[in-house]
């Protein structure tokens, strides 16, 4: 059967409520329950780890029997899981329910195979292929950082630099103020508000001093702020700017693997690395690099005459050309007088799949 | 007075006329003498360096008197200079010429002044700012090179590498082939045919052994090709395919501005610098370069573990970011997978004029 107009509303409104629930270690999820007639007689969102599942707190406002030959919608496909809850599908199935729509398949082996269970038991279920348009592209959307997240085993990285067409982050004495214009810091602001954490290097702090605020072109806060991190041992001074962050600074040390491990385990699902050559080295030479925002100004530094030299990337682990895993570019953007290239390092995600 | 349809076309005609005389030292410029009633009734061009001029070559066609309350439409400001000819403007005036209609004003202080002279003596002038839209365009486009070579005091300079996106020639071995795709490489021959003169250094001909040919997307030898030029005073061996260029080989030492010059007298107008990256510095760092044409690939290379480290710029004189000359970006294009950005040098161009 096709998905109706009365069952896309009810999907759009499931993901309103799925966005209610918190970004973290969970998906965002949202249920709604149409009656027979396509009235909505409950809606549900996951709250958080150890709490009911969005389907299952649309069902507990039901009384017993009144979802009976009722349609689920449903943003996730319903899990066939037994965690701290049974699974989702077994408790549509209890519930009599005869119709299921939900716009996104389970990625997490463990928690898949809900779809199977429920036409197993007779219910009419639709999916993703059945949806498309909007709504599956909204769920999708919504979704897509914690889909990259079961996928990788780790939160997803970009990893952001400024440079000049040459290639380098600063000038022979070390001033780097400023490479890119107004514009191209407008739009690292924007994106990272789009980050759940913002990375730099104990260096970058201890030489630059960043707020890791996301902001505005007028410099205003932006509402939504990444929690910002400092990857190192060496002491963060009492008064670096990043203390004044509207979260609390998270340093952490340990190796990267560790690092993005212990940012999994506090529900981020997307990380920004901003700090420094060193540290964006560090993530390009353990694969650990999923993206790269590469702001580029029309200048030309070269290596300073002292022999300083400010390369935005140091070694990487390449010997020779074969070595070379080339980017996948999404996008290329002018921003003023400088470039935004956006690229993804396919292989390097790939790679990091294999060693799970 | 306004510019005729009629002059219009004899316009279009002395360019062609134009055209058939040689890239060199002197521009290439055609003449042709309408008859009061439109007719054409001689055209002419300059064929070199020691030969008539345009618009002497087509007087000279006429019987005398015949040009009497005629109009001569020519491509270039008639010269109101005396060298190994007299001065074209006082030809057209002691012919009794009535009407001057020239497209592009002279930019050799030397030689301009002729419109003033015509219009002193009663002729009537119209110039580039009468002519404009495209006839006015395509004389501008036919001597563009030249004026530059007039502007600048030597030949216009463009500066080409191709890197990775973070400023690499090179992998630690020394491999570079390939950093970009066939489509760059294609668009890399293309634009080598359009200058006089490609260059590079001894060390890129002992490393790579190019055959510095202009050649079209299927490797078939292009119809205009550019004197190979290997600059440095290394020997250039016997059997380097820069030897089997359909031009023969220029070897030029003792400095760039001596090389330039050299090239100058020669009647190059634009030269290619495709060179590696120690003449690309040099031309960098001398201020010589007036257009960088970088082709950047999808990749990251990084710095070798050994230490080698390819850059595509070495020290070009920048010690702090406010030494940093920004260029002004031309074009950005896709390239298959490749991004060609064409940038001018402004203020090396300026700063060059301000040295003359």
């Amino acid at each position: 059967m096709t998905v109706s107009e009365t069952e896309r509303a009810a999907l759009r409104r499931a993901l309103d409520a799925a966005r209610r629930g918190p970004r973290g270690v969970n998906p965002q999820v949202g249920a709604v329950i149409l009656s027979p007639a396509g009235d909505v007689i409950a809606e549900g969102w996951h709250r958080g780890a150890g709490t009911p599942h969005a389907e299952v707190d649309a069902l507990s406002q039901l009384q017993p029997g009144q979802a009976r030959g009722a349609t689920a919608v449903v943003t996730l496909e319903p899990c066939n899981h037994t965690g701290r809850t049974g699974p989702c599908s077994q408790a549509l199935i209890d519930a009599g329910v005869a119709r299921v729509v939900y716009a996104l398949s389970d990625p997490n082996p463990r928690a898949a195979g809900g779809a199977e269970r429920l036409r197993t038991a007779g219910v009419d279920v639709d999916g993703p292929a059945e949806i498309g348009g909007a709504e599956q592209d909204a769920a999708a959307s919504l979704l897509r950082d914690w889909v990259a997240v079961q996928r990788l085993h780790r939160p997803y990285v970009t990893v952001k630099w400024a440079q000049s067409l040459d290639g380098r982050a600063a000038a022979a004495d070390g001033t780097s103020k400023w490479i890119t214009g107004a514009e191209a810091r407008a739009d690292v602001g924007r994106r990272r508000a789009q980050a759940d954490a913002i990375l730099v290097g104990t260096g970058t702090v201890l030489a630059d001093d960043p707020a890791l605020t996301a902001r505005d072109a007028d410099g205003e806060l932006l509402p939504d702020q990444p929690v910002p991190v400092v990857v190192g041992t060496r002491d963060v001074p009492a008064d670096a700017q990043v203390r004044r962050h509207p979260h609390p600074l998270l340093q952490l040390g340990g190796g990267l693997p560790a690092v993005l491990e212990d940012l999994r385990e506090r529900g981020i699902q997307r990380v920004f690395v901003e700090g420094g050559p060193t540290l964006a080295t560090a993530f390009l030479r353990e694969g650990l690099a999923d993206e790269v925002l590469v702001y580029i100004a029309p200048k030309l530094i070269g290596r300073g005459a002292d022999g300083h030299d400010y390369n935005v990337v140091g070694d990487i682990g390449v010997r020779t050309m074969s070595d070379v895993r080339p980017l996948r570019t999404t996008s290329v953007e002018r921003l003023g007088d400088d470039l935004l290239i956006v690229a993804e390092a396919q292989a390097a995600t790939e790679k990091t799949e294999e060693n799970h």
